[in-house]
């Protein structure tokens, strides 16, 4: 069979059995599902929603797009698809860098992993084929060294390493896969499911070798044009002239904290106030940036390599302070300390955790001192990055109460016996955009099909003003079909799977051009859209086969009744049950669940 | 001669020499001046108030009382006085402990050194003789390791070590003389002194000889009296009932901060909120107290050891958080970790410097930082403790940064171009309280012999009814008279030389009882109060004779022109003019200035 565009190869390999097969990609499910994202959670789906994620049966894809390593521009985007073992939900997380991009040079679309290992294994891939090996030398060890051991055996040229450490071992909730030292599939526990399986690594070797377009006089034009989206000098939100190209994402801190959308203290607060400034960007750039590394086919260059010149973290190198863990592990701990952060980050990529969930579990654990729910910790307190640095340390190894917390933010804070302090839905932890000054993002989070996400649907993109669909952040109204056509065209750009700050730039028809282009079938900015749509529905429906129905998209109460003292939106709360009313109209669900008929309709079922 | 009740043997070491010679106390100076810190004083100025503090020809008296030692309760005190190179003014400052005592008991009641020794020496006191030995091997070692080898050499029992820190022997103007690794003649300088003369250390053998009144007698009742006030069960403020023996000095954290009285982030702030708790005495109590070290003849037990079991500093074991450290390195540098402020303190103790002014160069040097004034320590911020330890450590020796600060809080601040940030007086740093919120204290500070300091009179004995005599701390009328009596009442006091603490129990009429019975001469509280208003009034004429007249009374502009926003104190600056005025008058001083008629009328000329 031919597939235009694809490698068209899967390699599915049987961990119990210790066997691969190989096996093209059936072409309807190509063209519903398109690859990366849609096409791992069909994979997922089709393996049966009611699969236990840390039992043998659960599958884990690493799913590239059909544009994953083309020359489209920001096509370093591959994906981890499974069932979340930290929500019970879908789960795909996605990753930069080259090992997308290699795993394609090297002949496939995907790798689907199934079973158990009697014996911890890393896979081995090239030229078209996977080996299974045995990795008992490198289990216990930590990311950055088992990198370091595979490039000496392998050689650093052309070599991809994405690993788990040894928090996913333990089968932490919020472990996750690492690429490349710094790189991670941050959400959900995919490390964790890797765990399970005693799975520790995949070797990519893989020469460079651009794939071409099936159409390639098609191509060539959607290709100029989405580059000259990216590099417009009149667009001054642009990805590759705007901030985000100079500071990186943290170039968000100061903006966030400014609108009272940061949510600081574990969302007692919805700024940092002036300390904010010292976990930025601007600060960033100002004392320790050294290097502005890239992915694969990027002009942007977001990413912000850090040096550590003072202080206890001297001499610590790491590739990059994002926006996310700069929050996390700053604000939402109030803590201002730019060194820590980026120390705790590079912990959490050594270890194999998330650091959004990271700062979130610590974020409660504070609150759980504050409150006086918890004896432990006798100096625990806000922002004391010190004591930040050795729970996190227990936790990567699951030693005393990092092995409560390793259990991530909503079960830990069930165990406190405080639930409502757990900054989570459906058990993930929110990320750095308070509800109360992004009101859109507050419904994001709640129809968030992995829980408490603001990458489903980046409604930040209107509410900042980077897309031409601009609204006020502060309002509610209309957010529900702003946030759907949102999620709808996120879940495309994730199956190609291209860098969601392309979408800063290009729009639905830059996409159906260079996905019409390279697989060589006719597709509109609508059918962007319809597939979109199919894609975020058969999440759902996933979702709701595991119990996920009415009431399970909400928010921590504290969203909902505690308005913000935050001059950027003092005294707003955000007003989810309004919007939620007006996205299920759109959405055409009933009571968030999906009815047969709109299955049928967008030929899910 | 016979002087009874004293040692009557004073030993003066002249290190350029390198001879010893020994002689009596003059019988006048010893009725007029008493000993200690009014005798250490008498010697000083009759050494020159012209001398350069940091020439040989400056005198460095380590000074008994005629009570040191002896079985009068809190009798564990002595004195260095001496010229200061941190304020130029005459200096004063005790430690507790037994190394004052086994002085007496080894035949003295005072050192004085003068000179310059042509290398590192030690003096090995014992049996009525003084050696002064070679001190190479020790030089560059710090308090603790010297103390340690001292004892190893000579043996723990029975022994006293006094020992410069390597601060000190770099001229570091706030390094000081530690005692039995963690007691301080903490503040202006006198470990400087120490070091210019090339005087390590002062060893001190001798077995428990308690000496006895000459009018054992009239000792029995006079001693019973003054235990019966320290003891009494009635008394809720009594320093063996009162928060002191429970908390240790830090009992006052929470009470200070409460009233709007606790200078915060180098006193931009009144109270530091919420944070005061975690470096209160109840905290430390609760967390990790271990021990309540005395010194002689105590009933109280003050000191409060403590042990780190949690975070960077799990470990360590020290003697004492006292309320003054836990403020200066604490609220003052906006830094609420305990353990921290504990290791600090320890460094402090070990490199031989002042906490307090550490506390106030340290949060001078914040402020710099906030207001950019200095372009240094891009990680710095208020509360960064780990930021602290690494600055404290070049202060004690004198590296980069540390060599700047280590010349005390104002001289640094000058040298950043902005005098109005060190929150100093005559060149000293503040200590725990602020002038907003006491306003007694601060025309203490401003009136202060030694630059700022809280123990020439400590109006918050009253202010916070402590004693009978009970005033509010908000109300400036009245202080000028309180002041001028405890300072009358302490320069006594400290001459004895009894614990402050006493105070809070006893009273001149107590003092003149035990006074009288040592050294069967007769003597009234009036007698008492006459006294020490001559030792107060020599020392104010000692400065007058520098430089420090009209004018040089005075305070931080902060205190007096920005208004507190603490809730104790809400509103008040400190009216330190009205004060002034008042305290002048009943002084008989002319612009802070002693007229020839009041130094005759006290027979001091």
């Amino acid at each position: 069979m031919e597939l235009g565009g694809y490698a068209n190869k899967i390699a599915h390999i049987d961990l119990t059995k210790g066997k691969v097969e190989y096996t093209p990609i059936p072409e309807d499910w190509a063209r519903k599902y398109i690859g990366g994202r849609g096409l791992g959670v069909k994979y997922v789906f089709e393996n049966g929603p009611q699969v236990d994620p840390l039992s043998p049966d659960n599958i884990l894809c690493f799913m590239n797009g059909p544009l994953t390593g083309t020359e489209a521009n920001m096509s370093g985007r591959t994906a981890f698809v499974t069932k979340s073992p930290l929500t019970g939900t879908i789960l795909d997380s996605h990753h930069g860098g080259w090992s997308g991009a290699r795993l394609r040079w090297a002949g496939f679309d995907g790798l689907i992993f199934k079973g158990k290992a009697h014996k911890p294994v890393y896979v081995y891939v090239e030229d078209g084929k996977v080996e299974i090996r045995d990795a008992s030398a490198f289990w216990g060890k930590g990311v950055h060294e088992t990198v370091k051991i595979f490039k000496e055996m392998f050689g650093e040229e052309d070599l991809s390493v994405i690993a788990i450490g040894p928090a996913g071992e333990k089968l932490a909730k919020f472990a996750n896969w690492v690429n490349e030292m710094d790189r991670a599939s941050g959400r959900g526990g995919t490390g964790c499911v890797g765990g399970s399986k005693h799975l520790k690594a995949i070797v990519i070797k893989a020469k460079k070798k651009i794939p071409k377009a099936k159409n390639r006089e098609a191509w060539k034009p959607a290709q100029k044009r989405a580059l000259a989206t990216i590099m417009d000098e009149n667009n001054a939100t642009s990805p590759r002239k705007g901030g985000l190209s100079v500071y990186g994402t943290n170039v968000l801190t100061n903006i966030s904290n400014n609108m009272g959308g940061f949510p600081t203290n574990n969302a007692q607060l919805a700024d940092f106030g002036a300390k904010a400034e010292f976990i930025s960007g601007e600060y960033v750039k100002e004392h320790i940036l050294v290097d502005d590394p890239t992915c694969h086919a990027c002009p942007v260059a977001c990413k912000k390599e850090v040096e550590i010149t003072e202080g206890p973290f001297k001499g610590l190198r790491m590739e990059s302070v994002e926006y996310e863990p700069a929050w996390s592990l700053g604000a939402m701990c109030g803590n201002d300390n730019i060194a820590a952060v980026a120390k705790i980050i590079d912990m959490c990529n050594d270890y194999g955790l998330d650091a959004i969930e990271m700062g979130d579990v610590l974020a409660m654990y504070f609150e759980a001192k504050q409150r006086g729910y918890t004896n432990g910790g006798w100096h625990l307190r806000w922002g004391d990055y010190m004591y930040m640095v050795e729970i996190v340390d227990k936790i990567g190894k699951r030693e005393g109460i990092g092995d409560i917390l390793a259990e991530g933010t909503e079960r830990a804070a069930k165990h406190f016996g405080h639930p409502e302090i757990a900054m989570t839905v459906k058990g993930m932890g929110i990320p750095a955009y308070d509800p109360r000054g992004y009101k859109g993002m507050g419904l994001g989070y709640a129809t968030s099909n992995r829980g408490a996400c603001h990458l489903r649907g980046y409604t930040p993109a209107s509410e900042l003003g980077l897309i031409p669909r601009k609204t006020d952040p502060l309002a509610w109204e209309g957010k529900g079909e702003l946030l759907m056509d949102l999620q709808n065209l996120k879940a495309f750009i994730d199956s190609m799977d291209l860098c969601t700050f392309s979408s800063f730039a290009e729009g639905a028809e830059e996409y159906a051009m260079q996905y019409s282009a390279m697989v060589d079938v006719p597709f509109t900015a609508d059918d962007v859209m319809k597939t979109g749509e199919r894609i975020y529905n058969l999440e759902r429906y996933y979702n709701n086969l595991n119990g996920f129905r009415e009431g399970s998209d909400t928010l921590p109460e504290r969203f909902l009744k505690e308005p913000s003292q935050a001059p950027g939106s003092t005294g707003h709360i955000c007003e989810l049950d309004k919007m939620l009313e007006e996205y299920y109209k759109v959405r055409g669900w009933v009571n968030g669940v999906v009815p047969e008929a709109k299955l049928k309709e967008l030929e899910i079922i």
